[in-house]
């Protein structure tokens, strides 16, 4: 049977708050099932994966560039694209839906491909103001969220 | 000696007023000298493409399928990338500027895109409220905006 | 921890033999531990994912198109990268080792890829008299090959 | 009107014999009309893209890195792709018919994409033993081969 992916995107540098919020979206993705899918860099993104390896979970890498070293360590599989940032267009089709936490110019793009897609796409102190986004201020909101979209 | 790109980024499918803006950026560009990169398709690009070659002047079209017939009449150069959404990226990358007329989701992960790698981003009419962007009114002021940046 | 990944590469319709080797490669690779990373459609690749299910292993489908149902029903977790043909430069960049079972010019540019960034190229049955690859004649040798390169 | 676009092929580093066919290849290739596409750096891809520039063509080079300036001097228009070895793929898709001369993996890869496509790859001094490629002798030779598979 193939596994739910949810996508968590955010920046590779990120303050103590939003890393811990990150951290408890990844726990909650870890516990409802699904594979957590990132950028597998620092930041936003090993804060989410080291959530939901510390839940029991999985975690996708899709690295920018070309060695698996990239990744951060609680990455379970790293994919080392060497697609710069093209391979956030692979996140945005391999996941069912997109969390995305506090980020920068990168993770806007990430969210309009997300929402040109048709995905969910669910922000949790990121961009405000685009159409489409379903805003929540706790990871229990966002996760909910993406649950709730998905069924 | 290597040709200067302007990029023109919006939606494939637009509005008479939005598409006599493109086609009036698109003389200005050839008639600045530059090359027009776009994403080779219709709406915007297409009025973009056709007023840059009334002008005289050369485009580029990526294209995101695989078949060069894709691509709209004015371009004169057909790239296909068969890499979908992704050859933004490539847009993004080769452009030295891009303007924005109008546009949806795609338009603004281009945008988003193109302010990440620190490329001047000139919006005509397009995504309101981002940092960094250049708002201006008419063609004119977009490709002033786009030489003074660059200059 | 990260886990170790292998690619199998091969044409998506393959006879009957080429299928029982691919199943056989795709048993032993899951049985070392690692997780099979491949194309994600049918023939070799869907060949390859169902030894590797069978033998309780994970299975990565690195997809050319956009939608996830486009995965053979033994792949664990797909990817769908709209990429095209560019897919397979992830998979060669993901793999730590390539297996080659039949294949035709797809699996060729794949090989030819494994070896340009000096990834151990295995070939079973498939392309002939390319330098720096490993010719084996069984898939226990295949895996052998792959596990001697990696030590 | 749409330009046509043959691609040229072969190692960043090579002798001096093959470069001069290289550069006469381009020559022809210029002035049959068509213009030049090729990975836009050194050996092989520079001297193709000066000959076709000596011959008043224009060129075409698709960038592996994220800058323009890792173009070839004969390089007129360049497109920094950032996508690594997958701008081969932009190149196979793009050309309507592809010229090997020499080359080492990457033109493998390149030669196999270019026939997975079905098409023309016309080989000068390249991977002997192919199905599919017309084997020629000399760049006349070559560019008659193109010109003849493309009417």
């Amino acid at each position: 049977m193939r596994q739910r992916m949810i996508g968590v995107i955010g920046a590779g540098q990120a303050g103590c708050a939003a890393c811990e919020t990150a951290r408890q979206v990844g726990r909650l993705i870890a516990a409802s099932g699904a594979v957590l899918i990132c950028g597998g860099l620092g930041g936003i993104m090993e804060a989410a994966c080291r959530g939901a390896r510390e839940a029991g979970g999985h975690t996708l890498g899709i690295l920018p560039g070309a060695d698996a070293e990239q990744a951060n360590p609680w990455v379970s599989l790293a994919i080392p694209t060497n697609l710069g940032h093209a391979r956030n267009m692979i996140i945005a089709h391999a996941a069912e839906a997109l969390i995305a936490v506090a980020g920068e110019f990168g993770t806007l793009s990430e969210m309009a491909i997300g929402l040109k897609l048709g995905k969910p796409v669910i922000a949790l102190g990121s961009w405000p103001g685009l159409p489409d986004v379903v805003y929540v201020d706790t990871p229990e909101e966002a996760v909910a969220a993406v649950m709730a979209e998905l069924k």
